[in-house]
Order: structure tokens, then C-alpha cells, then sequence
């Protein structure tokens, strides 16, 4: 899986691809990225990509004539989804990332001030996606973060001792509590049930917990849960 | 307003608060970072900062200990709030951008793993917010997320060609489409209307298509923005 980032600011991304499990993953062979700057494209000497919008407003706009350059460069562009980040767009969530992890590449278009030129959206975007419901400097994070949470579901990206199949939002609850050593820290002591051995009532108190949880902080999520469990 | 990241992955961060608006913020003095590594308070020579879960089951927990340490080593640490960035968290939305903007700083815990021991969080930590519902490879992306979203809030951070007024999720809007030059492009023309300098017509063109995008593509909102008209 190859993921393309269209820039105003390519130097945010190559640490990211070396840190962490998404480093582990490019050193794995299983990921891999191009970052593609989208200023290069301006064909103009002052490098200048963006414009007032037409009609007034404030803000600029990034022209479109830069990004479709930026995009055509790439080959087999028409093979690879075109996602463009925009709070405009659908809420990104954790079946969209396993879906979009099946792709042999991915492009992102990372937009700035005002955002892009509709008419790139209108020809060349495929899919318009939003991280949630707040407004960002520029779309480089939420592309970042939708190269992670896709990267996740590659085979063989999450070690043996990870597991993707308990995960929050996979059954529609959020996750229970976790504990680890030290067994006493601050006064504070691990719950009993934890140390007890019986898996049966260790799995018991975890579902409670997750479903107590998951009912007071989102209820919008315990309904799906709800309704899971009526069609089993 | 400082942010305070406590990670097991602090190269990541340096480059973003050197870049685009971000960087411009703390140039101009507006916000500044400290990146503080929390193995380096792992008080074991192997640096080691995370166990396997009591209980059993899949992954490895982040330890209290090192990270109440490395909380400690904040000066001032009771006057900033300590945010823990985890998908159980509240969904992080505008207005908690703006209500987070009036500290003189923020705190935030990057998990890893299976998440970190729930003690921290019982004790220390003051809110725990999500940035979407899905699941990342840690909580480094999402700290960096909500810093920006926050930022952005801060007096004097946003240009004056810049606004916040008009923005996606304050008014439960999604954004209309933007347009600039060239006014033709590989066949596609810009709306007559952006042309006419007719700023009423503009204006009741725009609203009309944030209307209908947002009914459309965020009923969610949608619903919302009807109900802030009956409001008014």
C-alpha cells in the first residue's frame, strides 16, 4: 500500500513514516509513501498557488490548476482512490479504514486556507472525508490520521500480540478499563475480579465495564450495540 | 498557551510547530510546545514502560509509574488541565477547541498500546476526549490534532484575512463551494453568480448550497442548524 500526500508543507510527513508501528510497517515492506508538493506544480515563478475566492469572502483558495498537475504526475493515477480531507465531508470511521486498506494506493489531497477549488473536487476526488467536527490549519493530520487507522487493517501491520478483533467500535463499545503492574500504586490497588484467575468472571466484569461505559459516554454508540445484539 | 506532550514518540512532534500556521504561531510567540519523553522516567535501566494487562487478554498497558513521573516533572502541573487522548474519550468538537483555548496551557498524555493504566486516569487525568471513532497506532496524531484545532482559537493566531466567524460548525453549516481563478478550467466555468458582484444574490446562493450540502451529507447537523434558527 502506497499512500500519496499532495502538500503545501511536505516536511510534516517523513518522520511520521519512520516512527513508531507505521515506521515498523515501511521497514516491513508493507507500506510505503510519496509526498508530492504541490507548489512544484504552480507553473508560475513565484510559486504561487492560491487565489481570492470568486465572489468575495475572506481567505484564499488554493487554484486548481496546481493540484490537477500535482495529481497527474502521479502514474496509474485513475488506479488509486482520490480522497480529499475537508470538515465538509463524511465522517471518517473505522470501516471506512478497512475498506480503504484493500487499495494498492491511496492519494490524499491536503488542503489549506479556504480550501480547494470546487472544481477539483467535482472532476477528481472520489471520496471526501472529515476526522470529526472541528476545523484544522490544513488537511495534513487528518490525512496522516487516516493513513494510520487504514495502515492498521494491512495484514501482518499489527504483531501477533496486538488484535484488531477486540477493538472499540469493531462490536460498537469502547474499551474497559486495563491495569497493569504495579498491583498496589498510590493507594490505588488493581480490581480484585482482575487477580482472581476466573476468566469467566474476569470477561463478565470487562463486558460490564465496556457496556456501563459505553451507555453514560455514547449513547449514540450504545444504541448500535443495542441493535447488534438483536439481530445475533 | 504551552503544550505539554508526554509520548513514547517525541520525535514527532518538533517538525509540526516549525511548519505553515503552527510554526507562524510560535514565532510569533503565541504558543510554544515541550515535548517530554516518558521512558525517560521508566526508573529501569531497559527504559521498560509497559506491561502485560491484569487479567490477561491481547497487547501490553502503558505502567502508571512512568507517566505520573513524568507528569511530576511539570512545573505548575496543577494549573493546566491533563488531557488523555483515547477512542473512549468525549468526541472533541469546535467548542471545545474555543473553551480549551483560555488556559495558559495544556497537558496531553499520548497512549500507545492497549492504553495506558486506568489509575492515571482516575487520578490525574481531567478529560479524556477522542478525536473520531476510529482506532489509531497511538495518541500522537490526536494530541497534535487537538492542539492545532485549539490554536487556531487564540487571539492574534488567525490572520486578519483569515475568520473564524464563518466557519463550518459554528453556525452547524458545511462549508459552500469555493471558486477562483482561472474562471474556465479543463471545460469547467465558476458559477455565474460569483461573477454578477451582486453580493445579496452571492450570499443567498452560498447559504443555499451550505443548506443543501449539509442536509444532504449531515442530516446530524442539519438538525441542529433548524434548531438554532427556531432560536434566534
Amino acid at each position: 500500500m502506497r499512500f500519496y500526500f499532495l502538500t503545501l508543507f511536505p516536511e510534516i510527513f517523513e518522520i511520521y513514516f519512520q516512527t513508531g508501528m507505521i515506521g515498523r510497517g515501511v521497514k516491513a515492506g508493507l507500506i510505503d509513501y510519496t509526498v508530492i508538493n504541490i507548489r512544484e506544480f504552480s507553473g508560475n515563478k513565484h510559486h504561487k498557488v492560491d487565489d481570492t475566492p470568486y465572489g468575495g469572502g475572506a481567505g484564499m483558495v488554493m487554484a486548481a490548476p496546481p493540484i490537477v498537475a500535482a495529481l497527474k504526475s502521479i502514474a496509474d493515477l485513475g488506479t488509486y482512490p482520490v480522497i480529499y480531507l475537508t470538515p465538509g465531508g463524511k465522517p471518517f470511521e473505522q470501516k471506512d479504514g478497512l475498506k480503504l486498506s484493500e487499495y494498492p494506493g491511496i492519494i490524499f489531497i491536503c488542503g489549506h486556507y479556504e480550501g480547494i477549488d470546487q472544481r477539483v473536487i467535482d472532476a477528481y476526488v472520489d471520496l471526501e472525508f472529515s476526522v470529526g467536527d472541528y476545523v484544522l490549519t490544513g488537511g495534513e493530520l487528518p490525512a496522516l490520521t487516516l493513513a494510520d487507522a487504514i495502515a492498521r487493517h494491512i495484514p501482518g501491520f499489527l504483531g501477533n500480540s496486538d488484535s484488531l478483533a477486540e477493538e472499540s467500535f469493531e462490536s460498537h463499545l469502547l474499551e474497559y478499563p486495563q491495569y497493569t503492574k504495579p498491583r498496589e500504586f498510590e493507594g490505588q490497588e488493581v480490581p480484585e475480579v482482575l487477580l482472581s484467575g476466573n476468566h469467566a468472571a474476569i470477561n463478565k466484569w470487562r463486558l460490564l465495564q465496556a457496556e456501563t461505559r459505553t451507555r453514560l459516554k455514547r449513547p449514540d454508540l450504545f444504541e448500535k450495540y443495542q441493535k447488534s445484539l438483536h439481530n445475533e
